[in-house]
C-alpha cells in the first residue's frame, strides 16, 4: 500500500486557505478516535440564532441545527460528505463525526473541548534545565514545560551522542532532544515561529570524524578514502570563535575555522496516529534538517500537527559545512535561547526559514533532484499564498531570484534550500503577509 | 548528526562470519541498558577449566577467568575493547559490559539468561485468529503467539485499509499487520525463513484507484492524468482467478486479469532502541516491500534483530503490477499459511527471496539508482558468503546472469530486485550453503 | 540556454496526429535552410481548383492561392503563424517559409521535391557486405544501400571494439555501426519497424571483463571489487549455444551460460541540424539501448527524423545480463538479417519494441527514476494513441499490467523497459491499431 | 558497449603527475591514426648520448636507441607495453606506435612534429569580430584566431538564440559560440586558464520565458504551472544595471533585479575521435555550464584535449538565478574580454573556477546526487594534487569547509559547485601550487 501522506497536515492547509476567522464564534478542539488511531481536528462554529448553526470542519463548510444542545451539522465539498452529530455539555462536546467519500463514509467517535482565548500576558522567559531527552518526535512524550506564545525558553541541549557540557554521556546517541515544549493555544492548522535568539557553546570540544558519507562519494573517491575512519576531536576556542582539529596532521596544524553554532534539529511532534520519526530523520515536521543557516538570528517556521505543537530541538553543531560530509558535524552541547510565536490559522505545510536578509524554503527527500523539486514547490506556495503571485509571475521571479544550496546529504533524506533575497520581494507591487 | 545505521544488525553480521558454533559451551542472551536504550546481544562462552574462559561478544574474541561465578573476560579487536564483568547465579548473569573505542569506552549494565536448546518437537500447525493489528514494526508489541522453528501458522490478514473478509473496517488503514509471532530460539544474528505455503482470497472484491504515483510521472504525464482520482472497485472471480474493474469504462469492460495473490508486507521488529518503522516503510527488516513475487511458493529470508524475531505480515494484494503504480494494488483480505524456519548463526543482512527457480536479492532506497546498488551489493554478499566466489568471479557471473526488476515506486523507498536463475548457480564448481 | 529538444521530432508528432492523408493530393519534401542549419519538413497540398489551395505544414493548416505556379498559402495555429511563398517548376518548389511566434517570425529559404508514390515491388533480400563503419548517428554519412519498405537486409556487424568475425580490428572501438541504410519513401513523421529475423554468431569468442560499472556499485561494493580489472575471454559453443569464461577461476570452470544473441544498437540518424550522437549514447533515435530483448523475433519501432530514415545497427552481444554490468556484455561479431517496414504518417516519438508476447515501451535518461517516468509516459502515449484509452483507463491498466525491467546502467543514459502482455490488450473492448 | 570515457584526458592526467619537465630535451606532438580515428599524444624524448634515448609516452616510461635517426624505444607500465618505432627527418618524425595490453597490442601509424619553444613576446590584445558561429565543440572547425598564452581577446557573442547586439538573428539557436581560438603551445595534458576580464551588455533587452524546467517540478507544481508558456522580454537598464520584465503583471511592474552578466558556455574542443558535443551539453571539456559565477573576475580552468586547446565561448546571460529555472536565463548578446594563460604539464581533469575569494570545483551529471559526487571528487583531487593533503586531511577539511550550490538543472546534465574559501586554504601548513 502506498506512501503514508501527512493527511492531517494537508487538509489543514486547505482549512487555512478558506477560513474566515472573524466569522467564528466558537472554536472546538476535537480528539477523534479514528478506528483506533487518534487524530486531532478543529471545528469552528457560528451560532446564527437559537436554532441555526454553520461551521467548518477540516476545510468543509457545514450548516445545521442546535436543538437543546444537540448539534447536527453537515456539508459536502469536493466529493467529501461530513456529518457532525454531537451533544454539548457546557465546554465539552461528544459525538460522532462521519466523513470521507460519499460512497464509503467513515464513522468515528470524538470528544471535544471548547477553546478559550488566552488571557493577554506579558511574555516570559522560562529557565528550563532538562533531565530527560527523547529520541523520537512523538506526540506521546509528556511535555516538559508549557509556555505561552511570545514566551522565551532558555535551556541546554546535549550533543548528538548524548554528551552534556561536561562531556558526560547522559543518554544513548542519535540526536537526543530537549523538549517537548507545549505552546498554549497552538492547534493543528497553525504555524509556530521559533526565533533563535542565542546559541552559545558550553564546552571547549566537539567530536567529529574524517570519513565521508556514502552519498558524497563516487566509487573512485570511496576507494581513495577507504581507510578514513578516525574520530577527530576539535578544540573550540570560544574567545576567538574558531575551531582546530586535534589530529596529528602537519598540514592542518594551523587550521582555524570560524565557528558558526547551529541547531541540527528543530521539530514538532507528528500525529499520534503516525509512527514517530526517529530524531535522525526529517520531513514536514522539521526534524534533523542539518542546515547551517538554522543559527542565531534565524526564524524556523513549522506546521502545528498536535495541540500545543510539542516543540523539540537538539543536535547542536559548533560548525558544519554544507552536506554534513563526515556524517557528523562538529558535534557539541549548546546553551539555547529561543522565542516561540504562534501564527494562528495559517500553515506553512513544510519547513521554512527566515533570516534577516532572506526567505528560505526547504525540501527534503531521498535524493537531491526530488528535494529540489520539493523546495521549489514550497517556495512557489509561499509566493502564491503570502504574495498572491500567479503561476507566471512565480516562474518569472524564480528564474532570476532563486539561490539553491545543498543543506545535507548525510541522512536518509537529503536536503535543498531555495533562498530568495527579501530585497527583491520588497519590490513587489502587492499587498502581502510577511 | 548522521544517518542512523542498523548498528546491531551490522555487528551481528560480523559475528556470524567469525563464530565457531561447535566451540561454544554456553550461549547467553544479553539485554543491555545502553544509556536508556535497550539493545540485545549474544555472548558465547567456552569454559576451558574451572578457572579459565574464552568467548565471543559482538564479534570480538574475549578471554578471562571465572572466580566463584564471578566472570571477568576481555578482548580487543579492530580498535574496540570489550570487558564483561558479571556475576552468575545459575541461569542468570548480571553485570557490566564496557565496549567501544579504547579511548572512549561506553559502560552499560546488562542482565542475561542462559539459552537452552529447544527440545526436539514435531512441527505443529497453529490456527490463529487475529483480534488486534499493528501499524508499526515495534519490538514493544506483545507477541500474539509463540511458535517453534519449523511450525506452521494458519491465519488471516486485513487489507491495507484495515478491512476484513466481510469488508468491515477493523482498524485505521496503513497496512495493519497480523502478528507479532515469537519464534522460539531465534536470536539476534540468526535468519528466519518464511515459507509462503498458501495465500487465498477471502472476499470477492479488492479496492484500488486510477491515479498514478508521483514517482512514475513526468510533468507532462502528471498534467495529462491530473483528473485521475477515482476509487476503483475490482471484482475478484475466485473460481477462475481473474479480476475485472467495476468502472463504467467501455474499453475495459471485458478485461480479465489473472490474479496472483501476494503479501505486500513481511517483516521482523526492529531494535527497541530504534524508532519503530511505520508499516508503510521498508528496509533491512523487510516491511512494506510490495514485491509481487512474495507469493505462494516463495521463501522470504529476514535477519533476526530481537529475541523471538517478532514476525509481522499483512497488506495482501490480489494482484499487483510492478511499481504498485496506483499507490494501491488490488487491496484485499487474505487467508495465509506460512511455515517459519530458523537459520541459526547466519544473517542475510538484508531481505532475500527464494523461489523454486531463482534467488532474489532486494534493494530498497529513496531512489532507484541507489536501490539497484543495494540489491547488487546484497547479491554480491550472498555469492561471497554462500558460494565463496571472489570479487572477480562475482563480477563475471553478474555480468551474464543478473535480471533486474523494479519492485515498487509507490512508497518512501523504491525497490529493485536482482534475480539469478538457480540453474546457473548449480553449475558452480564450489561447495556452497544454500 | 536550455536542453536541446528534438524539435523536429516533436513537431512531426503533432503532424501525424492531425493529418488526413486521404485529403492530400501532393506531398512535398522540404529542405529548409534554417539560419545555417538544415531541417526537413513535409508539406501536404490539396489543390481545390485552379486557383485555390489548402495544405498542412508542421501541424499547421494553411489556405491560399496558386497563381501561375506561384503558391502563397498561410495559416495560424496555437499562436504560430506560417506563410509559404514559393514558385513551382514541375517537380521542384523553391521559396521562403516564415514561421514561429507571430511577434517574432523566422524566415527561411527552402527547396522541395515532389514525393512520388513508390511503384509496388516484390520485397527483396539484399546481401550487403560492409566495408566501412560509423561511430556517430549522423545524417551526413552517405547511405551504404537503398532499400524499399518490406525489403530484407542480410549483412554483418563488427563487435563493439571494431573486431570482425576473424577477430581482426577493422576500426576504432566504440560500437562502430553497419549502415546507414536508406529506406525509400520514409519521411520525417513516419515510423520504421525493424523486424529482427536472424542474429547468428560468426566466431567462437566474445570479449568482456570482470569489473562492475560505477552505476551498480555502492562505495562498499566499489571497495570490495577495487582490484577487478581483468579482461575476460568467453568461449562461445555455437553448437550447444552456451558461453564459458576462459579465466583461471576454479569456481566458474564448469559454468555454461545459455547464449542469447542481441543487438546492442539500433538507431536512425538524427537531424543534420543537431550534433550527431556518439554510438555509445541513446535517446529518441534509439541508439545504444543495450536491451537484451532486442533479439531474434523482436521488432524495433523507431521514429523517422530524416528522409530515408538512415538506419544503423551494431554492437552485437552473444549474451548480456540486465544492466550490462561489466560495461561490456559478451561482445562479438554477428551475422544479421532484418526486414524493414514503413508505417507512414505515424510516429512513435520514442523507441518501442514488440515481441511475440509483449509490447515494450522504453525510457532512457541520466538516472533510473527519470527513465521509469519516460517509459511510463511512452506506454501511456501508446495506449492513448493506438487503443484510444482515456487517462483513467490507462491508470487502471498500468496498475495491474506493468512489468518494469532495467535494461542497462552502463552508459550515460540508464534505461527502463515497461512491458505489457499482449494477451491483456487483446481483452480490450476497443478498435485499435496494432 | 560501455560509456565512452575521455580516454585521452585520463591518460594525460597520469602523464602530468609523472613527468619531469626539466629532464626533457625534445617534445614531439604526435598525430596518431588509431584505426581510422585521430588521437593526439605527446612524446618526450631525452637523448643521453648518440645512441641511447629515454622518454615518456602517455604516462609510460620508455628506453631505446637511435640508429641513424631510426628511433626504437619501448617500455612497460601497469600491464601496458609501448613500442615506438620511427624515422626522424629533422623536425618531423613518422612511424608506428604499438600500445595497449601486452596480450592484444594495438598498432597505429603516426606522424609527429617537433615542438619548439615559443619566443617570448609581449602579451597582445586581439580585437576579433566574429563572422561565423559554431554549435558543436568540434576539433574540426578551423580556428578563427591564433593567440599566444598571456594574450587577451576582445570580441562579442550572440545570444543563445543566435541574435546579435541589434537583435538580428545571425544563426540558428542552441548557444552558437564564438571561436574556436587556437592557443599556441597548448598541448594535450596542459590546462588553460581563461580570466574573464570584462563582460559588458551590448543591447537593452534579454529574452526569457515564464515556464519552469521539468527537472524543477514535482507533479503538483507541474499541474499548477501548466499554462506557463509565455516568452518574457526583459528590459535591461545598462546605466543602473538592473533588469525588469516587460510583462503585463501588476505584481512585478516595479521589479528591478540587479544584473550580473555571465557566460553560459566556456569550452575546449573534444578529441576529433569523439563525437563533438552539442553546445547545449557540458562535461570534462566545460561547455554549457550555466553557472552564474562564471562572471567578471572569475578564472575558468579547462583541460587541453587538442593541440591549441581550441577555446569556444558564448551563451551570455544578463542575469541567471541558480538552476536556470526557465530553461532560458536573461539571454542576451555580450561584449567579452578574456585573457588566456597556459599551465603546461598540469591537467585539471574536470572544470574548476577561481574567484577572488574562493576555489570552486564543478560536477556535472545526469542527476544532482551524481553531480555532487563528481564535484566532491574534483575538489578532493585538487586538494590532493595542489595542497598534498592526504585522504584523512581532505575529509576533515571538507567537513567544515564545503559550500555546495546548484549551478543548473535546465540541461541534460545538472550541475553542482563545491566552493571553499581561499582564506581557509591559506591557513594550511603546506607548500602548494595555486
Amino acid at each position: 500500500m502506498k506512501r503514508l501522506l501527512p493527511l492531517l497536515l494537508m487538509s489543514v492547509v486547505s482549512v487555512s486557505a478558506q477560513q474566515q476567522p472573524s466569522a467564528t464564534n466558537e472554536r472546538w478542539q476535537l480528539t477523534v478516535d479514528f478506528y483506533g488511531a487518534t487524530r486531532y481536528y478543529r471545528l469552528d462554529l457560528d451560532q446564527h440564532d437559537t436554532a441555526h448553526l454553520s461551521g467548518t470542519f477540516n476545510g468543509t463548510h457545514l450548516t445545521g441545527t442546535n436543538t437543546n444542545n444537540h448539534l447536527k451539522i453537515e456539508g459536502t465539498e469536493n466529493g467529501n460528505h461530513v456529518v457532525v452529530d454531537a451533544q454539548q455539555d457546557h465546554d465539552a462536546l461528544t459525538g460522532i463525526v462521519t466523513f470521507g467519500e460519499i460512497a464509503s463514509p467513515l464513522v468515528s467517535r470524538f470528544t471535544a473541548t471548547l477553546v478559550k482565548p488566552l488571557p493577554h500576558t506579558t511574555p516570559q522567559t522560562h529557565e528550563f534545565k532538562p533531565t530527560t531527552y527523547y529520541r523520537q518526535y512523538s506526540a506521546l512524550n509528556k511535555p516538559v514545560l508549557h509556555i505561552n506564545p511570545g514566551d522565551t525558553i532558555h535551556t541546554t541541549t546535549v550533543d548528538a551522542g548524548g554528551n552534556d557540557e561536561n562531556n558526560i554521556k547522559r543518554i544513548a546517541g542519535g540526536n537526543p532532544q530537549t523538549g517537548p515544549f507545549y505552546v498554549e493555544d497552538a492547534m493543528p492548522g497553525d504555524t509556530i515561529a521559533i526565533h533563535i535568539q542565542k546559541l552559545r557553546l558550553t564546552r571547549d570540544t566537539a567530536g567529529s570524524n574524517d570519513n565521508l558519507v556514502q552519498s558524497a562519494m563516487s566509487p573512485s573517491l570511496a576507494i581513495r578514502t577507504r581507510d578514513n575512519h578516525s574520530s577527530i576531536l576539535w578544540r573550540l576556542d570560544r574567545k576567538h570563535m574558531t575551531a582546530s582539529p586535534e589530529s596529528n596532521s602537519v598540514a592542518l596544524k594551523n587550521l582555524k575555522v570560524p565557528l558558526h553554532p547551529m541547531l541540527g534539529c528543530v521539530a514538532v511532534a507528528v500525529s499520534p496516529s503516525d509512527a514517530p520519526p526517529p530524531t535522525g530523520d526529517s520531513g514536514y515536521y522539521g526534524g534533523n534538517m542539518d542546515f547551517n543557516e538554522i543559527a542565531e538570528g534565524a526564524t524556523v517556521y513549522l506546521p502545528v500537527i498536535n495541540p500545543g505543537a510539542l516543540l523539540y530541538f537538539g543536535d547542536g553543531h559548533a560548525l558544519q559545512g554544507d552536506g554534513e560530509l563526515n556524517g557528523n558535524a562538529l558535534e557539541t552541547s549548546l546553551d539555547v535561547t529561543v522565542t516561540v510565536d504562534l501564527l494562528q490559522g495559517t500553515s506553512t505545510g513544510f519547513p521554512r526559514i527566515e533570516t534577516p536578509t532572506q526567505f528560505i524554503a526547504l525540501g527534503y527527500s531521498g535524493y537531491l533532484d526530488d528535494a529540489l523539486k520539493d523546495a521549489t514547490g514550497n517556495m512557489a506556495a509561499w509566493l502564491a499564498n503570502n504574495y498572491k503571485l500567479n503561476p507566471s509571475e512565480i516562474g518569472q521571479l524564480l528564474g532570476v531570484a532563486a539561490h539553491y544550496r545543498v543543506t545535507e546529504v548525510a541522512d536518509r533524506n537529503s536536503g535543498i534550500a531555495l533562498k530568495i533575497d527579501k530585497s527583491l520581494l520588497n519590490n513587489l507591487n502587492v499587498p502581502h503577509t510577511p
